[in-house]
């Protein structure tokens, strides 16, 4: 029987709620409903074990995981009710720069550290991932920070033989994936677009944030979607009762052969922390895989679960 | 300058009108608005020459084509009102197998045949084919009745070098397209389908008539989408106010990660014509320049745009 | 406290599982969640005790309501885990039209027969009508066959001081509603109507019969529509997937002000039996109060709950 | 004949446009589609004669009506090709409170004023109620703006025999009403609401300072909808491809009997400066016919069409 990969999460938001439930889901069912691979090196989604936590919010830190991910503002719903504690109690995290060599000591037996805090502190970022080099683990950003864009840490993560994924996750199944297909296919068609746009709405904390504090996510949206100026993209909507559920409106008007009318309305319901947990348990296993052969630096088959991998613009 | 297509149409339906129209409107503005191939083996949109046209309803027969599509049932929209008459006037086509050197003899100058009348003919179908042979055309079947997967009839076009394409068109920009991509997308991402549905509405003669006798349609539609029990197909409903119009509604269902919840509505609405139009613009100059090149039989690249190429189940 | 009203139902299908299932919420709960009327001459929703039930199904006749109600083709959901033994056993029901003394002597205590059988049996109907005559009950008849508009069953009924309502139950919340009120909003405001379609898709019994032997009920369709030519109504769809939700998808295409477009499109989904288990809560408690005022014949007041009511085309 | 009502219009927006291209349309074609109200007091929708016209842009001022209508950042549709000139110059309106006296020597005949200019200015629109008192003409406020609320104002009105109307149009079909309708309904209907959302879109230059500069509206469109906590309010999206459309996308959830779920989406498409001319065209009207009667003051029967008449808060 394989090894169980060890994991340390930073971060106990929505996202890592959805990944530690999940992955009870899974071993108890035995199941691999929703998964996008069942095996990766022979890890499945249940050989993954977290073995360290941390958080910043006194709701969360020392309490168990498996309670800490339940604390408001969380809101990803409660999947099984017989969730057992984790055993792991959540430790505080970083609110500044210095700390790398406490965090490093707390990491432990921990292979790989998932960093899942919130975007935006791209210092607290990097720092996580000189303890995770410190301890000799290997490293995840899925926040849009820049951190695996920096060509110096990328070194440093390789000749330590030391795995360095990032940045920023592409969600398992969202918004813009669709969009993104029905517009290649309306171009693979020859249709000819005139005008398209999307509207997102949520009930999360991080949607909260956007909401109050808009910019760099929109102007990544529409960088998905080609920065074309014929798709308009609408302000993003902060409903409180959507709870962890992403609403998006999509509409698609544009001209076939002889100039007559096309129109696609679409509206799309998911859980936003499943999209990020289901790809963050693809890297997650990456990552260890990777790891325990030494292979240092960043494995180029992730490139397709991230929105700005090594050579993107920062 | 390219010699432009010489072609012969067989059924004046909208379909025809969409053609006719669209080769009308891109001479003239010179665009190629909503069109997939700009040019196939240096022929143009516009270069497409309809040189005969042949249809059985009294109403049709005896008229310039240019009038003849505008002729009830047909209800695709008049696009241009600058429409000049065509100079072409619409034949009369077979009730029987008898007559292929009838219409062997009319066909003329005409390089490729398109055969565009409604399925479930093959008789029919299969008599204009040998005219076309017997003329020295190629010949395009654009509806489902088996003729380009009748093995015998293809070797015959071989090897007089003329092109036999077909069965059965694959719209540019339809609801199988959509629904179809939407599927692949969730099963591509690790989802797991729950359920799906696909209704769809029209109003034009070919929809009544599919309403009125369903069956062969329906499972070809079925086929289209992969077979999957988990996928609904709603009766196909006959609104006439939609006129040439078609309009779908699709549901998909499915789980993500740890079996949360997504959800995908979608309303399309196409001009069913102008796909088909859209399509045979392009078979139309791949035939032509087969022809001229003396390629004769299945011209391979045409199979996306066919739903039952040569090979599939008859 | 008020003496609860003791009904007898005939028919075990969708319906009576969601009408016997909510009482048991509704009382075990307290709250009125959903409810049009909490209470009706004193009597609560859970005021209403099933005191007998006749089906002819084999699966159905012999087992307690509480279980009979799960048995196939039934598929409303089971909403509460802790349903006990109604401790009513199911009893056979007519198969034509004699015995209706057998009926009378069954029926017991019952102040109320709720006919909830399929349509299209107007014999069994009012075979089960003249039980509740004899027994001294009132009679609710929920199908489209007519019972309560018959004249001299009516007169009858008043004679003996019971209540006679019918026919044909109007769902609580459904598509004609909102298709009906949308068109009335429409008309008021002074738009004019274009054109407007209805497509229903379901998963029960009913519908699978409604798909196979459609007519009686598309037409009584329209006419809750007003009967407008511009008003299409695609052909129900059976999709087994869907159990006992009903989803429905609506369009408006309207001219306003200047003849500029209005357009309006609307997705709906409910549970069938729902609509008619919250209507018919109100009808029997009616029917328990006229009955034990000695108000005989038909109670005007439940005009609004029906299709076709005493004097309306049969 | 009816002598036809003389009106001026302060502000040449895209509802000015509206209302005059429509009065044209349906002068020249004599029907009524899309109209609330063929006849009032005698007055059919054509029988409304635009005497002058004030605004403030420089793109508007000094030309013909007819023209000005067209000019930037206006985007309502060129509805008739052969639009005359209306004879009416533009000419400049107020910038700041003083100048009532220019205002009504220029009024000439008009009967009655329609001040149709943005919100957010009540002094100016105080000081053209001034010049119409001045000028013996009756005012229509269609902004937010409290001017009919003013009880000194109004009462000014009642003793010159003039027609004070406002404040604030209700659309003649729009989000709201639609909204408002379809959650009376379903309480009318006894099913409980959950939560409900509405997103609006839009193209008009009104839309985009509305999004730049949002406050007011929001709170009066949550007034509009009860002022419900379950009733969220997502931010309003500027897309200018949308041109003077409005788009809304509006979702109700609630429960029905026992507690099972109900769901409601709605997408609605409409022209904004429509839905204002066609209130408009009424009031105007109604103000005309007031004045010739020498009803001074508040006509109730305009109460529906507005949105804060006099009595509502200021």
């Amino acid at each position: 029987m394989i090894e169980k990969a060890r994991v340390a999460v930073v971060g106990v938001g929505n996202n890592t709620s959805a990944l530690v439930q999940g992955i009870h889901l899974y071993r108890r069912t035995g199941h691999v409903v929703g998964v996008r691979s069942p095996e990766i090196s022979g890890l499945g989604v249940g050989d993954v074990d977290v073995v360290a936590a941390f958080a910043v919010s006194a709701g969360k830190v020392g309490r168990d995981l498996h309670e800490a991910i339940f604390a408001s503002p969380n809101n990803f719903p409660r999947l099984a009710t017989d969730l057992p504690p984790a055993g792991v109690v959540v430790q505080a995290g970083l609110t500044d720069e210095t700390g790398v060599e406490r965090i490093a000591g707390l990491l432990g037996e921990a292979e790989v550290v998932l960093y899942s805090a919130p975007s935006g502190r791209p210092g607290i970022a990097r720092a996580y991932a000189e303890a995770a080099l410190l301890a000799g683990a290997g490293f995840i950003n899925t926040t849009a920070d820049p951190v695996a864009r920096d060509r110096t840490l990328m070194e440093r993560f390789e000749a330590d033989g030391l795995p360095l994924i990032g940045d920023d996750l592409a969600s398992q199944f969202g918004t813009s994936v669709v969009h993104g297909t029905l517009l290649r296919l309306l171009a693979e068609r020859g249709l000819t677009l005139v005008s398209s746009y999307q509207v997102n709405l949520g009930g999360t904390e991080d949607i909260r944030n956007l909401v109050e504090h808009p910019g760099s996510k929109n102007q990544s949206k529409r960088n998905a979607l080609g920065g074309d100026e014929r798709v308009g993209l609408a302000p993003l909507g902060y409903l409180p009762h959507l709870g962890s559920q992403k609403v998006s409106h999509l509409n698609i008007e544009a001209l076939g052969w002889a100039g007559t009318e096309v129109s696609l309305d679409v509206k799309l319901r998911v859980h936003d922390p499943s999209g990020a947990a289901g790809v963050n348990i693809d890297l997650l296993r990456v990552a260890a895989a990777a790891r325990r052969a030494g292979r240092g630096g960043y494995p180029a088959e992730t490139a397709a679960l991230l929105k700005s991998p090594p050579g993107s613009a920062v």
